[in-house]
C-alpha cells in the first residue's frame, strides 16, 4: 500500500447564505484545495462526492456530485456519490485514501458539501431525522422521547439528551460543565474567519438560552448551515517540492451494531484501530477534532478515544488542556458548535482543520507545535451506537 | 493488486412486491449470496450499500444500508451508502472490487436495494428525475420534451425518446427493431425464475402498446419495480476449493460531461479502458448484460461496445447473434426491460447474471460455452451524456 498524503485542502465560510447551491460551495472548496495542491482539475483522477440529505433538503438525489461538480472541469473521471449520514465526508476521504493507497489512482479527491438553510425548517428537521432507521423510528421515539417527536424538531436532539442524561450520573458531569465546552469553542471559532459562529458566549450565556431537550441548551447544539470543504489526496511523488507533507497516518471507517452497554462502542473500536495501525498513542495527538454535535460529546469523546480515563471528561475538560494554549487542544475550528456542521461538509472540514494546523497556518487559533492531529467524526443513530463512525490520523511529515 | 474473483451471488426475483421493503429484499439477497460464497457474515469485511432513490421513495436517507442490513449480522464492518443513479450498483461493485484488489480486505459485499412499487407513482417520476442536475432540469425539458413535464410521467423516457430519434436517423432503425429488441428481451426472461415479466410478447404486441414518447412504446421501456442484488468478492485465496472461478478482468467506472458529438461517450471511453486493462476484445465476449432502460439502448450499446461497427445495431440484431443460442448473447436475463429495473439494483443483478452464466447454471437461457461477460450499466444523464457509466467484465478462470 502506497503512503497517502494531504496534497491540499480547500473549504467554503460555513454558516446560512441564501444565495449559495452545493454547485457553488463545491466549486469554490474544489478550486482552494486544487490551488493550495497545485494541482489543474484534470489532475484529478477519482473523485467522491459527500452530501447527506441532499434528496430530502434540496431535491437533487441519485447524481448529486455530478450537478455539483458541473463546470469545475472535474467530470469525466469516476464520481462516487457517498452517504453516511453527519459522517458522510470522513466516509469520502477514507475512499478517497484507499483509491490512492492502493495505486488505483494517484490523485483523489474527497469533497463533501450541504445546502441546509432553506426557509422550510421542518423539511431539514425531517432530513436529519433520516439518519436513524425509519423502521424503528417509532421505537426511538419512545426510547428517547417518550413519544411521537413533532416536525419542529429533530429527534436527535432527543438522543443526545437522553445519552447525556446517562453520561452525568457516569462522570459526574453537570449542565455547567456543558455550557464550558460551549463557551471553549465559540472562544475557538472567534479565531475561525471560516466559522459559523464567532461570537464569544459565557457560560452563562449558553445555559440561560432556551432549553432544546433537557439538559441541552440551544448553543449547547450543532446549528443548521451551508459549507463545502475538499480534501486531495496523492501519493508523496506527486506533492509539491514546497508544499505540504502531510501523511494520512490512519483512516478508519466503522459502523455500529447493538451492543450491551459494557461493549466498546464503534467510536472505541475505530480509535483502537487507527491507535495501532498508525502506531501513534492517544497521548501523542496535539490537535483533535471531535464530533460536537452537541457539547456533551466532546467530553464523552474525550473518554472514548483514551484521552483520559472514562468519567473524566469534565476533569480533563477544567484542566485546561483541551483549550487552545493547551497540551492537546479539542475542536480548535470551533468544532461543530460553532465553526457549523452542514452535515455532509463536517468530516472533511475536519480535515482541513487538522492539516491547517499541521502546517501552521491558522494564525491565531494556531496549536503550537502540531505534529499530530486526530478527527473523530460519528453518522446517525441505530439505538444503541452510532450508524456510522470514522477516525482519522494526520501527521506532519518532516518539512511543512 | 490482487485478482478480485466472485465468491457468490445472490439476488430477489424483481417484480412488484408490496410486502417487500429495503431490508427484507437486502436480506435475502445476501443471505444467498453468503450461503453460495459458502461464507458467514462474520467473513465480510467491508459493504458498499447501493440504492438509487430511497430518501425520495421511502424516506430513508443517510443511513440506507445500515438501516436495510440491520440484523444481517452485517453491522460493525464499514457500510458505505453509495449512489450513482441506475449505476449505483456497479458502482459499489466498483468499491468492493477495489478493496478487494488493494489488499485492504480479503473479503467485501456490493448489495443494491430498491423499493419502487408505492401507491404514489407521481412520488416515484419526481425521484427517477432526480437523475438529471436540477439546476438545468428545465433547459433538458426544453430540449427533450419542448416545456415542463407533468408529474405524471419520466423526463427520462423523453430523452431516450429523442436520443432514439436521432439514431434512427443515423442507423436506419425503425420502431420495428425496437420491438425486437423487446421480444428478444421477454423471450429470455421468460426462461428466468427471476425476472419481473415472464411472459413472451410478439412485435405486434409491442408496437400496439401505449406510446410512452415517439417512438416508444409501454413495451420498449423498463418498468418500475422492487428487488436486490449481492456480489461478494474476494482473494483467490479465499474461494471455497470447489466454488467458482469467475476473475473480475476489468471493472471501470466514469462519469460524463459535456461532450461535441463527434467525441466518444462516456460509454465508449469506459468500454475501450476495459478491454484494454483486461486484454479481452468485444469479439471475446460471450454473454453480455447492457443497459436497456428503454429498448434502442441494446442497439446503441452494441455498437458503442464496438460489438459492431457503428450505424450496425439493427444488422448485429437481425442477425440473432445476439440472441439465445447466437454468438455473443445480449441480455439472457431479460435485461431492465424484462428481468426488471430497480434501480439501485441493476448493476449488481447484471453482474449476477454474468456470473451465473460462466457458472453453466443457468438452465433452459444457458448461454453454451460462456466464458467472458460483460456488463454495461448507465446511471442519469447530464444533457449530451450519461452522468456515470460502469462497465465490468468477467473471466471463467479454470475450473468452475
Amino acid at each position: 500500500m502506497n503512503e497517502v498524503f494531504v496534497a491540499g485542502t480547500g473549504m467554503t465560510r460555513f454558516g446560512k447564505f441564501d444565495d449559495a447551491t452545493a454547485r457553488t460551495m463545491a466549486a469554490e472548496a474544489v478550486n482552494v484545495a486544487l490551488a493550495d495542491a497545485n494541482f489543474s482539475a484534470t489532475d484529478v483522477q477519482m473523485v467522491f462526492f459527500s452530501n447527506a440529505a441532499g434528496g430530502l433538503i434540496t431535491g437533487q438525489e441519485m447524481i448529486r456530485g455530478q450537478a455539483a461538480l458541473w463546470g469545475t472541469g472535474l467530470l469525466g473521471v469516476p464520481i462516487v456519490n457517498v452517504e453516511n449520514a453527519c459522517a458522510s465526508a470522513s466516509t469520502a476521504f477514507h475512499l478517497a485514501c484507499s483509491a490512492v493507497a492502493s495505486g488505483q489512482v494517484d490523485v483523489a479527491l474527497a469533497v463533501g458539501v450541504e445546502k441546509m438553510s432553506i426557509p422550510d425548517k421542518e423539511r431539514v428537521f425531517a432530513a436529519i431525522g433520516t439518519a436513524v432507521d425509519l423502521e424503528r423510528r417509532g421505537e426511538l421515539e419512545e426510547i428517547f422521547s417518550g413519544g411521537p417527536v413533532g416536525p419542529d424538531r429533530s429527534l436527535f436532539m432527543d438522543i443526545y439528551a437522553s445519552l447525556t442524561r446517562n453520561y452525568m450520573r457516569h462522570s459526574g458531569a453537570t449542565a455547567a460543565d456543558f455550557a464550558e465546552v460551549a463557551v471553549k469553542s465559540h472562544a475557538a471559532a472567534a479565531l475561525n474567519p471560516r466559522a459559523q459562529y464567532r461570537d464569544p458566549v459565557t457560560v452563562e450565556q449558553v445555559l440561560a438560552s432556551r432549553t432544546v431537550a433537557e439538559p441541552l441548551t440551544l448553543l449547547m447544539c450543532s446549528p443548521i448551515g451551508d459549507g463545502a470543504a475538499a480534501v486531495i489526496v496523492t501519493r508523496r511523488e506527486r506533492l509539491a517540492p514546497d508544499g505540504p507533507r502531510i501523511r494520512v497516518a490512519a483512516s478508519v471507517l466503522g459502523s455500529g451494531r447493538d451492543r450491551a452497554p459494557t461493549e466498546p462502542t464503534a467510536l472505541q473500536l475505530a480509535a483502537r484501530r487507527a491507535y495501532e495501525t498508525s502506531g501513534i498513542a492517544p497521548g501523542d495527538v496535539d490537535v483533535i477534532e471531535v464530533h460536537d454535535a452537541a457539547a456533551p460529546a466532546e467530553l464523552m469523546a474525550y473518554e472514548e478515544l483514551g484521552l483520559c480515563p472514562e468519567g473524566d471528561g469534565p476533569k480533563l475538560l477544567h484542566s485546561g488542556s483541551t483549550r487552545l494554549g493547551g497540551r492537546q487542544v479539542v475542536n480548535p475550528s470551533g468544532g461543530l458548535l460553532s465553526r457549523g456542521h452542514p452535515i455532509g461538509a463536517t468530516g472533511c472540514a475536519q480535515i482541513v482543520e487538522l492539516a491547517d494546523q499541521l502546517r501552521n497556518r491558522c494564525g491565531p487559533r494556531q496549536v503550537e507545535e502540531a505534529r499530530i492531529g486526530l478527527s473523530e467524526n460519528a453518522g446517525g443513530f441505530l439505538g444503541t451506537d452510532n450508524a456510522a463512525i470514522a477516525i482519522t490520523i494526520l501527521a506532519a511529515d518532516s518539512a511543512r
